[in-house]
């Protein structure tokens, strides 16, 4: 029998098709699966507590196999997990169709300027004009990520009519390479980060990179917090240097209610939840990590693979 | 010299280019239109005030040419302008791309509850959760109406996968003829009302239809709010016998501050903004006004043609 460690609110949708040679060890909390770690193979940690999660994942000292729901893991010990050479199997693109849509959402929302329309709706009172006035079609947006999540929302920005230039490592079919987008981000009027969480996208978007924008761009940050200088992105705000910011992701999350961001008027901030805006998310992961399971036992490779090394 | 009467608000798009055969009587106010209008072989009368308006038309007794921004036009008197022969251009296509943008923002915002999101940023409050979970991707859309603001709203919901399913007087290509689509209802989870203003329309969604609809299905209407019967559809909603309706036009309008429909949790309100979240709405009609000039001295055929018999 192998020992996994499964948390109890995937059981409803594991337990019936669970292999008989998996010995499932449900946990409920954060202690119970501290204390099941040290003895699973097979490991599914995900909590909302990252730390505790982080803590969990450290314990689990005979682990071979560890499964997420999430995309980015990058608060997780990746080192460690490299050095003990655990198999990561993740959640790339399980919530990548609902972010498109959020992304989407949040552009659109901007362009209308909604969110004056809901809070006089709130107040009963019938606007006479619209307090946004663009238009997606005929845009121009910078897309930074080309993953699962990065290739949703081109497809859709371009049912839109907005152009979208993506990055890519060669600058290939209209795309820009690691080294041409920063000289051309003056050309833009949506610049999206969809990049994973790497050493390499820390901090990318800085002062420098704010200061290069046109006055009426708008950043859209369904990444990390981290891509982005925050202290530089609310000057640049404060100061409407920039349109706007659609940012999903802060840094630190949950954002502090001192945060100036919360009441910028040319910020969103939602609460990184783009992801969770479905109820496939736990279907689709048990899917996936049972058929996981399957190929564990065969010995076949599992998918999709998060390598530590390389940080998604 | 042709007597032309022409709103002082697009008169600095219009004069540079205006034909010398022209003459323009330009008005700013309701008094001054209906001052000028009878002297007018050309009239665009447009103005917020739609009583004023067609008083103006009524008033407008010389009139061969009625040109206006507006896509429906049946607040005026058409049989009026019907039994003089009138020739009327409207708006059509106009706002068709701002209102098919603002519909698939209704949807989503729908979708991911994000009003509860928006009055959670506003509070400084990090939600835990998405308000709402629904995914575009995979639902059905009954779509009534395939004109100019229909079709892009097709393409749009379909690159999102979307089923678009439009209502078509002849049934082909997998649309539903106009005697089928009631008997369908129950199968899609959008009802969107895109239809002109016509007799033939008026009442269209009554107290059976929105019984037949699913009950978590949500109703877009940017049509006309007297497409619906809206003390059924209020009865719907407070009854929670369907998820929604995302109402850009509402009976009458503004929507008085009484109406249930402000505060009703499951019913976005938004003002007939959705044509107005634009800022070439004025340089569109212009260019089109222009063109129409020189097919009108041409003798050539004006367009886009309003039949005032048809309504649309």
């Amino acid at each position: 029998m192998t020992v996994a460690a499964l948390p109890a609110i995937i059981r409803p949708l594991i337990e019936p098709q669970l292999p008989d040679w998996v010995e499932p060890r449900w946990f409920a909390s954060k202690e119970k699966a501290l204390e099941v770690a040290p003895q699973a193979e097979i490991g599914w940690f995900d909590m909302y507590d990252h730390v505790a999660m982080a803590e969990t994942v450290r314990a689990a000292t005979g682990l071979k196999w560890l499964n997420s729901v999430y995309a980015g893991l990058d608060f997780l010990p990746l080192d460690l997990l490299a050095e003990r050479k655990v198999t990561i199997t993740n959640g790339a693109g399980i919530g990548a169709l609902t972010i498109a849509e959020y992304v989407v959402m949040l552009m659109l929302t901007h362009a209308k300027g909604y969110r004056d329309v809901v809070r006089a709706q709130d107040r009963r009172e019938w606007l006479l004009d619209s307090p946004g006035k663009m238009e997606l079609a005929g845009s121009r947006a910078l897309l930074l990520g080309l993953g699962a999540i990065g290739s949703l929302i081109r497809t859709r920005l371009e049912a839109f009519d907005v152009e979208v230039v993506p990055v890519r490592r060669s600058a290939a079919d209209g795309a820009l390479g690691p080294d041409e987008w920063r000289g051309k981000l003056g050309e833009f009027d949506w610049v999206i980060l969809a990049v994973p969480a790497t050493p390499e996208t820390d901090g990318m978007i800085g002062a420098a990179e704010l200061a290069a924008m046109k006055d009426s761009a708008v950043l859209v940050n369904i990444a990390r917090g981290t891509v982005v200088d925050q202290p530089a992105l609310i000057a640049a705000l404060e100061g409407r240097r920039i349109g706007g910011a659609l940012l999903d992701v802060t840094t630190p999350e949950p954002l502090p209610p001192e945060s100036p961001l919360w009441t910028l008027p040319n910020a969103q901030v939602t609460m990184h939840l783009s992801g969770r805006a479905q109820d496939k998310m736990f279907a689709r992961s048990a899917e996936r990590f049972l058929a996981n399971c399957n190929r564990y036992r065969a010995g076949e490779p599992l998918a999709p693979i998060f390598d530590p090394a390389r940080g998604y």
